[in-house]
């Protein structure tokens, strides 16, 4: 009984340096979507870079989310005390999500200044991205209640809570989907702001419990 | 004795951590390979994007493979005790089909939708790189058992089973080699049903021993 | 409270591999902004490439930079005995400078030899990157001394010494902001000497304390 | 003093962490030099494939390198018990050409068959790299040496014959830029058979010894 125990902890272990793995690359990866502006003969550096801003704050936002995700992630699996096959199929699935995040970014980034309704499409591409993602972490935590996989036993209200906690996040970035079609610039703020939100709402709530 | 015993499990630790790093970049490239749709001027983005199915397609079928594979990997050397010098270099070839899938990976998508005979190519390399990937798995597995590096004895039947469950992959993959010269979307199809079941067929095996 | 030790000290693990692997990942992806020469039918290929010196000095002071940010990052967290939600935060922070610096190096190789006022620019980007790094290291060092997660307590003179030493880089690497306009090639210089000398000093600093 | 025993242990796991980072990135970057070719209209992809084959002979022998090298350090870093300054600086120094191998193994791919003198000018930069890399290997080892960071003494005779070895390949590698004078792709074949005799004449040495 002890082994077993023994040898599930291990595998969490693994389970979350791969993940860890995944997450410190797809942050990383992202500086390879900066590309140094190509000058004209006698064009100046300065303004050019200034008018590449919407690749810095696309870049400025998917790594918030991708560190804010990496920080939910260690909190959840601090409370993981077991892993079986379906939790590792479920984390695959938001390490999908994860390592995808570059390429929406990317054209996020390409298409944010457009007139055309291709500003509104690349936003809502990006938008349901995060949706997914957040989708993916909601079915994790499903899962791990609903298989007992957490460390210590968690009363009705506390799980309702924790469940609403993710549903929200989910909520929020479908409804970016929506917002897209208003406006591309006010969806990509309000995902940064989000990201600054949960860093901060989570501090709060964790003072409280723990 | 023990100490022995414990450098070797040390070695296996850093075996593993190595693999894991080498398949959680793997799986992360694929999405360098994604390229946002370069549109002339006036032209929609969501039908060009929807035009690049096949880009698509060939990542989610590549992250699937990639991910079923470290899982695979991971529940491979949960079961292997020791670490000889042959096991890395067997080690080594599996990580030098894992590192290469992003390139066939990429021809692949490119050429998926080709009237020539290149689809087909693309799609044979691709099913060959996962042929000599199943055989680098199958070979790792018949040198663990020949030199008894597993944990624990096995008896004949189980080690029969265990290598006919290898091979079958192995000869899966290889027919693809073949249905590519008939289809090569047929042939994506079935690589990633494969993934999908290899995935659920391996929590009913253990569901059984474990 | 053991438990809770515990528990603390294994986030400060988790925290330290996840940097790890974005320090790691960083100094590899400079390689990916070099660029083989492209030649002209006839043209020589080793003055081309000693002709893109301006690549192997920004690519050799960056590697410099980011591992001698290692090490540092290294030597603190080994003092760091605790992490709270701030500290996780900070050092996210310190990791979006880190991950960022492929950009402004594959820049300021790019303009390090021009006439115009752009060499001076792309200086200027580089080291006020460094000096946003350099400052993410002295809040890391602040929070951590004022929320006690050091193993052990200073005396005044100790903490206003570890403080001193921050500011020092943050003071130099701002200084460079400036140089930047008098010269680019200068800057690159002074940048690379003070990776050198931040590795020799550091050696003779351990060597007294410890 | 056991205290400070166990704190250098841990630092020899980080430093063998990042170290396995690097080499797990750059052996998986290598995959990014390879690019699908470029057809024209009704050009054949296998043919263009198989006249590729500089770049695939490229990939397979710094591929091979790199495991090997791992391999070793995996190996060295076995017997060493202590990390110093001294050590963490001479091993970032092999990480720099550990990080830096992709773009030679670039450059020579595309000029393995010029005519040209371009081809031995490629081919004598791979060797430099490589024995850069044999240098600081020598280097390190002879450092672990001299300040009795291995973890038991070894006589006279074993140090020598450990040296020699290290400066076996230095002085290999070295040659190998003079042979690219003479062919570049001897060179190559050269490289990876070493590569070759490496992994196999460790297995004997090892069975030798313990």
């Amino acid at each position: 009984m002890a082994v077993s125990t023994q040898t599930n902890l291990a595998e969490t272990n693994r389970l979350e340096a791969f993940s860890d793995g995944v997450f410190a690359i797809a942050i990383t990866l992202l500086v390879l979507e900066l590309h140094s502006p190509e000058l004209e003969e006698g064009q100046r550096l300065w303004p050019a870079l200034v008018n590449e801003w919407p690749q810095f704050a696309a870049y400025l936002t998917s790594f918030a989310i991708l560190g804010i995700m990496w920080v939910n992630h260690h909190s959840m699996f601090r409370q993981i005390k077991r892993a079986d096959r379906g939790l590792m199929f479920l984390n695959l699935l938001l390490l999908l999500w994860v390592t995808l995040l570059p390429f929406p970014t990317s054209m996020f980034a390409e298409h944010l200044e457009d007139d055309s309704i291709n500003a509104s499409v690349a936003a809502a591409v990006y938008s349901a991205n995060l949706t997914l993602a957040a989708i993916a972490f909601s079915a994790i935590w499903w899962h791990v209640l609903r298989n007992h996989l957490v460390d210590h036993d968690m009363n009705k209200s506390q799980v309702r809570k924790s469940l609403i906690r993710y549903s929200f996040g989910t909520v929020i970035y479908a409804a970016c989907i929506g917002v897209s079609f208003i406006s591309a610039q006010v969806t990509l703020l309000i995902v940064f702001l989000l990201a600054l939100y949960y860093g901060f709402e989570q501090i709060r709530t964790r003072g409280e419990t723990g």
